[in-house]
């Protein structure tokens, strides 16, 4: 199914204990469509001053990505991010942020974008993420992502906002910060508890069934009504630069989901979407910016599944408890 | 194969948000102790004073634990710990600590003791650790657990000691900083390298071969030459107690490789001791101290081993990839 996604385009400059780079290109919905590409029609929605390049967009198409609905303001400036990571790659700070066109940011769809059975909200205000799934009331899938700011600054917003989709992903702290509930089973718990279950007209539940909580160089966790699933990130001896992570495991986590439609958000297909989000969240940190994924292969998201697996998987050998 | 454990024999008051306990039985021995006794004969060493309860004996005894080499010292008293733990159970402040007993333990292994097949160093001074690795000489298998006290004004001397042990279990943050690598995985290959494969008399190389590193609400982590294996904590809605939760895990870990000498410490077996070690410290933060795991019975240990495989599963099922 097609997958639109509503997000910023951006261009970056980054510092890791590996290096320093000026101007790459990123942003949540770049880092997103590029990783839900090997799965299915990506249409990205974000807009983009004068100064974004022919070159990028150049990038997105090449791996068959909709750019059209991507916005080139006239007179703006493309948003901007520059941070630098500390030596363990958990912290970082952020030096400088220029909104620019991101600033004004009114999300205009058009019918193609709308169309698409799967929508995407990357972190933006929630207002805006409430008004675009609006615009698309019959998708079949809708995810969202947020963050600490607007937990800060626009929470009942956001919980409204949560209440019409069918999937949060967040950072583990992002969801304990949001609940007040320092437990990640008991915070994931709450937010499925704003979901009515069976209310839907297709006998479906309203608001959030999918919870997925990242948890950076642990891995990361899915709790739904069902169940609990949970993989560690896939082992790396070098990490280069992690800007994008979280945004290119969604990519592989939706773009999964999507390319299944068949089987209805099993059990067995979200944690396959989990494997293939661990592994593209893993291609991405290796190299900066956009680099390692923009070269990316089917063949290499093949082996790392197969490799992830080998690494999570004991057999229930018989036992011999003394007691 | 029996196991012999070095280490504290505590009384601990603990307040957690959930409550407070004064004067519980703890410490490192008694945790490993408790976990190991599921799966092989325990012998524990370490001192307590003339204020330890012969209740406390008996509960020892009662899961069929050799306390033989528990020393009484005269006019002495029991190592004491006074902790809380902040409202995310991730953070905890020591408010006092009595080493008592503990200061001028000097460990005393009667012949029995040494003539166990397993040894666990639970977390003592590592000159200590290295004194009760020479008196068992002929151990098949030895582990040790440390901390960054003695990281940081005992380090020479713990890498001395890691350096004549098969396998070291620390936190990951402890990895990190005897290392002082901040890759987890670059880490693990650091230590292992302190041991020389094959140079030992029976072709087993000296020298750790498995690095277990604990990550707390996360899980834990496996590293061996051979390969890479992780598992997610358990999921608990309500952690009461988190304390002795490390020993736990070192308990089951270490118990269920002494309870299976003809795997030769296979990386199957090591998986399947990863997964006990995980389930035994799942029970034992679900109440204070000691009580949980005190009355555990193996069928719950083995129907939580079976709801932890499930919820680390996933299938390799063909995939649809684009590109």
């Amino acid at each position: 199914m097609p997958i639109t996604v509503v997000g910023s385009i951006a261009y970056d400059t980054v510092k890791t204990p590996f290096g320093e780079r000026e101007r790459m290109l990123g942003g949540a919905a770049v880092h997103f469509a590029l990783a839900a590409s090997f799965f299915d029609e990506v249409r990205v929605v974000g807009p983009v001053g004068e100064d974004f390049g022919e070159e990028q967009l150049a990038l997105l198409r090449s791996r068959g990505i909709d750019v059209a609905d991507v916005e080139r303001v006239a007179g703006g400036r493309t948003f901007f991010w520059h941070g630098e990571y500390g030596w363990d790659l958990n912290s970082r700070e952020t030096l400088d942020t220029q909104l620019g066109v991101f600033e004004g940011f009114a999300p205009k769809l058009s019918s193609r974008s709308r169309s698409s059975d799967v929508l995407f909200l990357a972190n933006i205000q929630p207002d805006l993420q409430r008004e675009v799934r609006a615009q698309m009331a019959d998708a079949r899938f809708v995810a969202l992502d947020s963050m600490n700011l607007w937990i800060d600054i626009a929470r009942d917003s956001l919980v409204q906002t949560i209440a019409q989709v069918d999937c949060v992903i967040l950072n583990d702290a992002e969801l304990r910060q949001l609940t007040g509930k320092p437990n990640l089973v008991a915070a994931a718990r709450e937010v499925l508890s704003w979901g009515a279950p069976g209310s839907h007209e297709d006998g479906r539940g309203r608001g959030p069934s999918v919870i997925v909580a990242k948890q950076g160089e642990y891995g990361a966790a899915l709790v739904t009504r069902e169940g609990f699933f949970a993989l560690p990130a896939y082992p790396l001896e070098t990490v280069i630069d992690p800007t994008g992570a979280g945004d290119t495991f969604a990519g592989g986590f939706v773009g999964y989901i999507a390319a299944h439609p068949e089987e209805e958000r099993s059990e067995e297909l979200l944690r396959r979407a989990m494997a293939h989000a661990t592994v593209l969240a893993s291609y991405n940190v290796e190299e900066f910016g956009t680099d390692r994924v923009a070269r990316l292969t089917g063949k290499e998201i093949v082996a790392r599944i197969g490799e992830l697996h080998a690494m999570t998987q004991f057999s229930g050998a018989p036992l011999a408890l003394r007691a």
